[in-house]
């Protein structure tokens, strides 16, 4: 043990040298500069935030100023502040959970610690504090252990921390101060004071939306995928060069975080109807939909890996070009309508057409396959990674299907609008955008869906 | 709008009209005792938790009820009850993280409030205010705005909105308290003695360490992995049966989440020693390796896929049996190594034997697939399935290799103890335990390494 002590002050001894040095720390100033400058270019916003919470809270402190709010709340007044410095969160959503979380425990937790306090006094002042210390303990051990089921963690985790402090204050102040239930109402005053500015500022001065802000990640991530998806056959075929935007288009859906989506989601449930969100916007189908993103990217970066090479395209290659290029851009097109007809909140009405075609195309590489394997001269060893390669393809489609499926399911709980269409042949009927049966059978007609915006 | 709004309240009515039936609220609350028992189960420290923090807040409150506590803390005893309650968390480091950022940051914004008070103090009591109004606007601006800083938000995102609240309450509270100071100090008091006695407790009573609890995690992950991959030889060549355990083995895997291994790295980074671990430890390298883990179990999901189909194996599947098998159970036996190797906090010394037998077994399986392929006799469509399953084996192995070499610098940074290893052949030479070069060429020598625990 004291080998292993003396050998950590040993290692912190040397972490701080290296701390020190003059390099160094210019070094760490210079990156800390940069680092501020980037969080105020990718997000402007957050600026807007950071004034948007000093000032609630310059108007909130108002209250210990100036007598005539102060004659309201008298000390209470505190408590509205540390109520808006606690509540106020980036996006409304948030702010409406919190303030609503610490608005109703409070009244909750204050409530029944009154009931408490009476209840002890009934015993007289010696057994009181016992009875009090008593209810502390069972209440604090069953709120804390509430906060582990995931239901209560999700919504109420907040609250259930504000109750179980609310409740403690007051049962243990109930000992101390006369006018219990003066300072309760004080206090409850403050708190609703200080939530109330919260709120509005939140959801008046530059609203940030949760819901808005998942919509967008998730059409950003469709659209990042679509981007590579389309390029893909190109790069592979050598017909054009993949730059760097293009292999960063996926990587940024990689390094997407499911829980960023989460907590949104999550926010996002407490916001009214915002902008083209009505309030009970089904934000889970959501999270279904950046999960399939995530699964489409992590099939990418396994399909990356076939583009390292920097030779031309070998023999085998290029006897499946045309089925091969045909999969990569039509399934690129099927994701490429699905994010627009998601960021513009309209059924998903040409998608199923390009999957249809990515099915044509699976089907011609088979018979692709068969024709060029049997041949004497087909050469294993470049057939392998071809063969890897477009089954990582094939793979890229089946997922994309499932999400197809998951933001149609989307649009009809969301009430989307459905899209005016026209098709050449048939003016008069209703086109088949809902029918992902492949009815159409191997020939199907030219159709022309204009998207009315 | 009001369409909208008129909408979303008959959508709120046919909510609460299913919420409200019998037999929903019946089975509600059979689910929710369900899903307690669960939380109970899963892991009994829970309850353990929720006693421990019942214990501190009713140790606490004594300072309210006790006549000579509350004669050094007077009312500020409330402040070390909220900060027992808001500082004790379910891991050490996680406590110890909350409680140090709470007061050092109480320390400065509290000094720092003072210096306020007295600078505004100069300019009379009429300007005063307008002053400490603009230094509460500057303060919570720059704090809410330092909190988006990735390396802030990582370890002192509490701290900073602590500092802030601080900063407000002591120069608000200046401009009514007469004794400022005396009631600065009470407070200080009254909010150390409450983060000790919740940081003792946490400490002393049962702990919980979150780095012992990531250093779990990661073994138990490679674990699975190594499960599954031991037995899908077996499973793909219908000689064994997967069972439940086998398939669910790695969905673990793939349903760990990243941000929970990275909040528990995070609470890691304030422990100090405990058990075989040092303070200091390289928690950042587990982070590293966890993704390895679900990077693999993506690999494995897809794999997976190739197993499902219920008939036997096909002619082309039997052919490349013996390195298929091979590679599967070598590549299953490395994870088990590295597992093991991490679990015992030894370095790892066989498991590149058996990466090197992966090797081996894909040149076999290179050169079978040459042979079987050229001959007429070849079904194609029968081979696209088995070589794209043992594609993903070969990017499985790769990944692994990632992994074993993340493990070994780790063993490095962390002072692994070297396994006493013992060569039949030379049992005076050190074991090429760390030669990842494969130098010992094709044949190598039967090397029986003895780990002595």
């Amino acid at each position: 043990m004291e080998n292993g002590f003396s050998l950590s002050l040993t290692t912190l001894f040397s972490h701080l040298k290296t701390i020190s040095s003059p390099s160094k720390i210019k070094h760490d100033i210079v990156d800390f500069a940069i680092n501020i400058k980037s969080v105020a270019v990718h997000d402007p916003r957050r600026i807007a935030h950071s004034l948007k919470v000093a000032l609630a809270i310059t108007l909130v402190s108002i209250t210990y100023f100036l007598e005539p709010f102060y004659n309201i709340f008298s000390d209470a007044g505190i408590w509205a502040i540390i109520t808006v410095a606690m509540v106020f969160e980036y996006t409304v959503g948030a702010t409406l959970s919190k303030g609503l979380n610490r608005a109703f425990a409070t009244l909750l937790a204050g409530a029944l610690g009154l009931g408490a306090d009476s209840f002890a006094s009934l015993f007289g002042q010696t057994v009181k504090p016992i009875i009090l210390g008593f209810f502390v303990f069972l209440i604090v051990a069953l709120a804390t252990f509430s906060r582990f089921i995931p239901n209560i963690k999700k919504r109420y985790d907040y609250g259930m921390s504000i109750f179980m402090l609310t409740f403690i204050l007051v049962s243990v102040s109930g000992s101390r101060v006369d006018s219990i239930i003066k300072l309760a109402h004080q206090r409850l005053t403050a708190i609703v004071f200080g939530g109330v500015i919260g709120i509005l500022i939140s959801l008046c001065v530059l609203p940030v939306w949760a819901g808005e802000g998942l919509h967008k990640l998730i059409v950003k991530n469709l659209e990042e995928l679509a981007k590579f998806l389309e390029g893909f056959g190109g790069v592979y075929y050598r017909i054009s060069n993949g730059d760097k935007l293009f292999f960063d288009s996926y990587k940024s859906v990689l390094n997407s975080k499911a829980t960023d989506e989460q907590s949104l989601a999550n926010s996002a449930w407490w916001e009214i109807g915002h902008g083209k969100f009505q309030f009970r916007h089904p934000w889970t189908k959501y999270l279904e939909i950046g999960d399939c993103t995530r699964q489409c990217a992590y099939h990418i970066e396994a399909l990356n890996g076939y583009l390292e090479e920097k030779y031309a395209p070998s023999e085998f290659q290029e006897t499946v070009k045309e089925p091969c290029m045909k999969m990569s851009s039509e399934v690129g097109k099927a994701l490429k309508e699905l994010g627009s007809s998601m960021k513009l909140m309209i059924c998903p009405s040409s998608s199923y057409i390009h999957i249809k075609n990515c099915k044509i195309a699976i089907e011609e590489l088979n018979t692709t396959l068969k024709v060029s394997m049997v041949a004497d001269r087909c050469d294993v060893l470049e057939a392998i990674p071809v063969i890897a390669a477009t089954s990582i393809l094939v793979e890229i489609i089946a997922c994309v299907e499932t999400m197809s499926k998951a933001i149609e399911e989307l649009s009809k709980q969301a009430h989307f609008q459905e899209p005016k269409c026209v098709t050449l042949s048939e003016q008069t009927e209703k086109p088949h955008y809902v029918d992902h049966g492949f009815a159409l059978g191997g020939k199907y007609k030219e159709t022309i869906i204009v998207t009315v915006l």
